[in-house]
């Protein structure tokens, strides 16, 4: 979360090969884990060192492993699909930013004012918002997309704004106060359009509500500390029968637990560009972008075959 | 997802038969994992015959295999449910196409307009804007059936458009608009006709999220790990006990898993006609079609019962 | 789904008593599999006795069994959890149209035209909605519970129309459409109204929906033929240890198997007669036909007094 | 259902304290069951007695209970969620109402007339709103709570109604239509109002649709009948090993799964005073009751202030 | 639930590292669990005494344990999710809550009047929305930090409200009534506050559901009557295999299955300070009044720049 030394890539599309997609290593957790996973597995391989060359181990029955066994596969399922479903939520309240920006824009323009510099600006912030929205949420200020859009002076009052997309919100407001006042838009398009402003805010109140709130830590911490019981327990009821085998099978079963665990961890942060799979909010405001400016021209042309 | 060079059938009806539905060939995953499986069945093969006539194999405890098989499970139901979920909302997003196609073209044809003209053209693109949206979600441009609806040069422009059903839904709005110049419509009707021709841009808004953000790689990447690794080791527990029968065991395990996971694969691109029980966007675009000029037949005949 | 020969009662109330419950006939779906599943008790039988007086079979080790049952119990899981929500949400579809239908009468009676034939129209046709909606969900054109409220004119026209629901939704909203022209109801009525009627599609539109759209067929297909593949193995694992008992150990494990399937199946038609547990829609009709006469009488008196 | 000769506490808090809330037996299923429970202990007594004292019984292979177990664990988690669900659907629906009655008082007292008969009254009929859902929920006709609110007259009137929620729901819309036409409140409020009223009458038919849609009775009956087989096999594989103890054991087994399928049955009737943990109605509808007449006093407050 | 002797901090980001998350103690239920874990471990300890010094214990077949351990494991997964649904929507609650304050003072600043007083007073009581919202939720009255923002006369007044944030809605619509009756806001805008507003009290209702109405005592008494059984059997089939080593078993299961209750429990009250990871109230209250203020000078700045 603090640094991003490291560039990693969003989510991308699944290959159709099943042996591709086992084997791919860009964009799976595998990296990360590597470090502790052979630090870990120390832990079996002294055990088992000192059972067989030192003094024999107290063998531990396998039955409390069952029990708290299910627990751990309730706590991970649980803790898999929070994190799945808070990710796809992020998903949903951007698609919820794409369409209130896309009907914005296609009401503004076709029952707007006929206003060249007014249609300008309102595509400028409308555009402008959804990349507020992303750095907002990213915890940065890099409008570099947005200088052909807005003058430089513009963008230096965003970023010092407190809260940079209700700033631009705001904007798109008086610029229809302004159209509204000038009897430019009648009330039912002023109305339209202010529903999808409003909406534009929840969409982004619903992306810091996921930003801000976490999954319960009471139940994070019990995950994992469910998950080092169990591998801390491992080693005992394994060295009697496998020997030194036990390294090998105390990796293959700690490798898919610390996965899920870190699999969670990862989607719980579906904004930040440090985690793996993160939302690709870049291609999702650049969409928006050329959107909007297609829609502008060829809006201005078409109005002015209308008026020809 | 490259080439659709074998045709396949779109989301049929189940038998009622048991044994009927047990044994279909046709939209089961069976043969697209048919040459997969039994080059697979290659490897505990070769094992079980270094076993007999060569060198023992290490035998596997089974221990780890039921930790690695309980995450396993938790990953393939996590990704059958999210898979047909999205198949669901997929099918949803539709339903609220047809749904506002009707409520659009049965509150423009009884309160719009008597001008048939306007009738015919706001019939026309509301048609077009569900085939437009099925094109545009299998990255496609046919539009034979819209050839009787539609002038050729009308769907030249249509095909040349940035985005296709943005482009159908700039035609209805300006046809509103129109209607609402001229005072054709009165304010409330505009209005609802506005909603529900924004709600037609949202459901085509969810589609995109469908068909652009695939599930999170990092599980994809897991699951199909997973399901390798134990594949890899399952020989090793099998072997010992079951000689050449482990081959048929080893297919009779690998056969489900690999079936979920590929079912998982192809729900989640519920618009490809290359994807197996893909939905049937054919037929909803048909139904939308022959609904919506069964409509305007029988409101043109009644509008001229009532002026007579 | 061919031929209605067996009348099957709609979904009834579940008994308090255990027992009761346990051995109800009626209503469950033993009948339906009672043939099959004598049928198959066959198959190990006939092992069996192969086993005891010609040649012993082959035996095969448990192993398999247990993951092939964890992808069962996935999937088995998953279309009885589908096959629910698919008739949930069709129940409160219905209910949606209960709702709708009652604030479309209470609005249009007590806000509406005082002149008694719009009144008794607009009561009419949108009881007749709902019954619409039952016949074209169940592919048939039986209104004689409308026989009362309609001229059989009017009823041979439904049965015409290409779509009889959308038929009667034009109906009422042609009715909807004089009241206003002729200003016997005000805009905000006429809204909300609007409002009501076009919620009556979207329900209708949802019904429609899960009516067309089956289970995704690769879940089908898969969930019965893991199921075969598992009875037709079991009786290798059983014969050795369990001889002719395991024909009923068999039938022990088929029973519950295909039941669930088969209730997956019929909860997948939750309109349709032909299915245990479908929707009382019949009743529900008729729920709505006496309250919305209730209503009609009761707003008649009131109004009467008014003028008084 | 049929008598309440016994009172039932609704839903309470849960204690604290681990052992408190274990040893709770008011408000437990445990007393209903307990005759049942004795009464079925006698089965495994009996057949235990036979091995033991005449003849053994046929041992029963441990397998099948696998199988039926797990098929018993689906129906029993989705007959377990679905009962919390309907349960907790209805809160939420009541929460609706108790939104709805307040939304529709602080907009009617505080934007409405000015006539304080006008806004007794509708204080009152709102509140009755409430009482009347919960006695046409419990098919009662009980209103003593409304005595100090009603005329008994008024009080007949609504027990005589056809349908009684329906009936309040009508005053409520001549009251508004009353205001409206003597243009006593605008067209925003009188919208917002009808909103208001139209949502009471949505959460009214979803508690209908709870109260007369069971569970597919298909599940009910699979369910029960699962339990019964299960249990009546069970002693079969307990009694060589265990002998006299099978029929603690049986008790141990027994006891949670009848416990589950009592409680999956006691919730689906969320509204019913003989169901074990039913909704609080009573304590919702005098919560309303109290902020409804607090607000129209300290309105009538304010306004006097204001007019001075 | 009665004092709030020990500060509880709120919800917290999850660390990063595995370790670190795995041993942290704040914020964990582990230290609310010890003592009574401690206790509870004499049990095994005390049995296993009297089974090596005294007389052996009759020893208990581990088949209902299995049994019991699949229902407990029914009851723990519905719990946790249960659990975690209610938290998880009580936090979309405060989320909208946040949402429709930023509307309203947004709205009611771009497009309110320009009287400095008026909206000075609407940012008071918008934000004194939430705190009220807060106190209410946790049965206090504490308005500390809106002493900055009402007079000592304002907070009193609404400290002896019935309901408190009932009463600040009060104020609020007296705010919108007037605005409108002056015709400083027009009707659009009027009705989009008062959308806002009523959203604010559904949110509020929401919020007293979930603090009203816990889990269905039925499952709760039903979860730990399970556990403890559960846990007192243990030991009889434990002690002949474990011996003394049964103590340290039955400390590993028992720890999990309390902790999972006991979060369970924790998890039901989100608003409760005493509660473990309950929601960070106190932040998003703070929030709301930072961006008000910060919006209230901003709209200040600008409006005085437009007419200069």
């Amino acid at each position: 979360m603090k640094k991003a030394d490291t560039y990693v890539t969003p989510n991308q599309e699944e290959a159709g090969k099943f042996l591709h997609g086992a084997l791919m290593w860009r964009g799976s957790v595998t990296p990360r884990l590597l470090p502790g996973l052979l630090l870990a597995s120390c832990y079996p391989l002294i055990l088992a060192l000192i059972d067989r060359y030192w003094t024999p181990l107290p063998y531990l029955n396998v039955t409390p492993f069952e029990y708290i066994g299910a627990v751990l596969g309730v706590v991970l399922v649980f803790r898999t699909n929070a994190g799945y479903d808070r990710w796809w939520e992020a998903r949903k309240l951007w698609g919820g930013i794409v369409n209130a920006s896309r009907n914005i824009l296609l009401a503004a323009l076709s029952y707007g004012p006929d206003n060249a510099v007014w249609r300008r600006e309102i595509t400028q912030w409308t555009i402008a918002f959804a990349f507020a929205c992303k750095e907002s949420l990213r915890q940065s200020q890099n409008f570099d997309e947005l200088k052909d859009l807005l003058t430089s002076q513009q963008i230096q009052e965003l970023q010092a704004a407190q809260h940079m997309p209700y700033f631009v919100a705001g904007k798109i407001a008086k610029l229809f106060d302004q159209a509204y006042r000038r009897h430019d838009i009648n009330e039912t398009v002023f109305k339209e359009l202010e529903r999808q402003r409003t909406y534009l805010i929840d969409c982004l109140g619903g992306c810091e509500r996921i930003l801000k709130t976490p999954m319960p830590l009471v139940y994070a911490i019990k995950a994992r500390r469910f998950i080092l019981i169990f591998l801390l327990l491992l080693p005992f009821s394994l060295i009697e029968k496998a020997g030194l085998n036990s390294v090998l099978i105390f990796l293959l079963v700690a490798y898919p637990l610390l996965s899920l665990d870190r699999i969670g961890f990862e989607l719980q942060y579906p904004f930040s560009t440090n985690s793996l799979s993160h939302l690709p909010l870049h291609g999702i405001c650049n969409t928006i972008k050329a959107n909007g400016l297609a829609l502008l021209e060829s809006v201005a042309a078409s109005r002015t075959d209308n008026e020809n």
